[in-house]
């Protein structure tokens, strides 16, 4: 018996690469749990990521800005995890209504959906460290200056805020989260504009060179994906972490270069080189940046596990193992 | 000559408090103005507030989420002030998606239609001092935390930041004011649920109590409408304010009570009493607010020059003349 046994739980985005994790991990300890992912093209949405526990899980395909099945897909929910949300940083320089329909208007309907029709559920929310925009002091804390660069890192602040404000007003009980650059098994591979660690596997296991814009000397923290899903299940789990906001990251900063070398030595071949940024990545780059995980630490007890060659290693053996489903 | 003169002006929200009160001082001081105005029900918009000028400026009955229309008015424009919102704080306890739809989204087509159709259009957005939420130290600096306490209050703070990054990221200069209580001439005068002073003075007009919510302590700033028409003005024709957020507010806190017998002063006549928050109301009340102007005044050379008995008594001669207009 684990805290979660028996447990029913909803995951918005629960095809994605977050999401899917997610799901594994709480299968696995014992929740019930209800997937709702729209499956867009071009998305993080899979169902393969569900294999070998597709049978054990309920899969919706709709909207988050569905209202009436969000209505009913809350009800008798113990938690609800919104991970669903349009997350290609750059999209939004062509399109921001994009990001405002998934990233607000659909987190509000999920929001709306748990103070109508089951308020007790409890939320979380997973946003990013793009929250932040650009930084003055490293590490960055919680209670740093928000000034997102760009409308998708914009639009998931505004989707934080709201949980803070159903926190505050309805006592709808959530808990915050900013996540570093996530790596990791079951995150799509077909095209570079989600997380850059993965995209330079597929580089290296393509056999491409791995293309480093900058200097290489941008500084970042990486959070793998199984450290992530820990987090957020140990998060919701903490009766003290609700109402409250949290960096979740990797342990250390690396440099490109650093993480380029590393992927390299996990996968055993490859090279890097650096390149210009493109106009619509530089406008959005915040330069160096890694948080703070002091309050995650002290509240949850959680802290990265981890180490970034390992996770790489994993993340490399993951794709060699099932490359037909991914690319 | 002024600065003004055969400048061409779009004022979205023009026919409501804010807005045609700046349009009067615009077409004054001899600019060319355009007035995007919706006319929806209970919102503060009122043909009236136009005259005697009605046959100076050119009037369009749009919603700003309105695309086409939006991407014609923006073009030809040498400034461009969005002062159209949903701006009912309480509304969006009921119904967050109207704040969303009009205050997100309609900002976005705001500044798409400058983006592709005129990019060097000047572009002023007045928020709101509610997007600091409750504050630790007083007088509240630019630079505090924005916690904002409702939807309403949120999807202003959204609207600044999506300013702020057209500014940044596509040149477009970009001017964003977080406005305290204002009072005057031509707000919307037939619910309570939107400028708290003008509310106060109708009741006094209708040989009604004021009613003030909580201890009658709790301290705050109001800005006549005059002052708030000049300083929007200063700053759309300072160079320098441009890429800058600024508080706009009143001179010196005054605390409710103070504020309604300064009310009774101005009307010669009239009474209050103390009345229990209702729930709606408490859930978004601040507590103590009242801004820091020295960052507008350094900038711009702005300060409000309206002493509050003498703001309250135009407010009374206007409502006393035009009252049909506004009851």
């Amino acid at each position: 018996m684990s805290f979660w046994t028996g447990k029913k739980v909803l995951v918005t985005g629960g095809l994605g690469f977050t999401g899917s994790n997610l799901v594994h991990g709480l299968v696995q300890a014992g929740a019930r749990v209800t997937i709702v992912d729209s499956m867009l093209p071009n998305y993080g949405g899979n169902i393969f990521n569900l294999e070998p526990i597709r049978d054990l899980v309920e899969v919706h395909t709709n909207c988050i800005t569905n209202t009436e099945r969000m209505n009913e897909l809350v009800q008798g929910k113990d938690f609800v995890f919104h991970l669903a949300g349009q997350v290609d940083h750059i999209l939004s320089q062509t399109d921001p209504f994009i990001d405002i329909n998934f990233n607000v208007t659909g987190t509000a309907v999920v929001l709306e959906a748990i103070r109508k029709f089951n308020p007790k559920a409890r939320y979380i929310y997973t946003g990013t460290r793009g929250q932040y925009g650009s930084v003055t002091s490293l590490p960055v804390h919680e209670d740093a200056p928000t000034n997102p660069k760009g409308i998708y890192e914009l639009t998931n602040l505004t989707a934080e805020k709201f949980a803070m404000i159903y926190h505050e007003n309805y006592g709808i009980q959530s808990i915050m989260l900013r996540i570093s650059n996530l790596y990791g098994e079951r995150a799509q591979m077909q095209h570079a504009r989600y997380g850059v660690v993965n995209w330079f596997i597929r580089q290296v296991i393509d056999g491409d060179t791995i293309r480093i814009f900058g200097n290489g000397e941008i500084l970042r923290d990486f959070l793998y994906i199984g450290d992530c899903v820990e987090a957020l299940m140990r998060c919701a789990e903490t009766d003290a972490a609700y109402g409250e906001v949290f960096n979740l990251g990797g342990s250390r900063p690396y440099s490109f270069g650093q993480l380029a070398d590393t992927i390299i030595e996990a996968g055993g071949r490859g090279k890097w080189e650096l390149a210009e940024f493109s106009k619509e990545r530089k406008i959005q780059e915040p330069g160096d940046f890694y948080p703070s995980l002091e309050k995650i630490r002290r509240i949850t007890g959680w802290e990265p596990k981890t180490d970034l060659l390992d996770g790489l290693k994993r993340t490399f053996a993951f794709y060699e193992t099932n490359k037909a489903h991914y690319w």
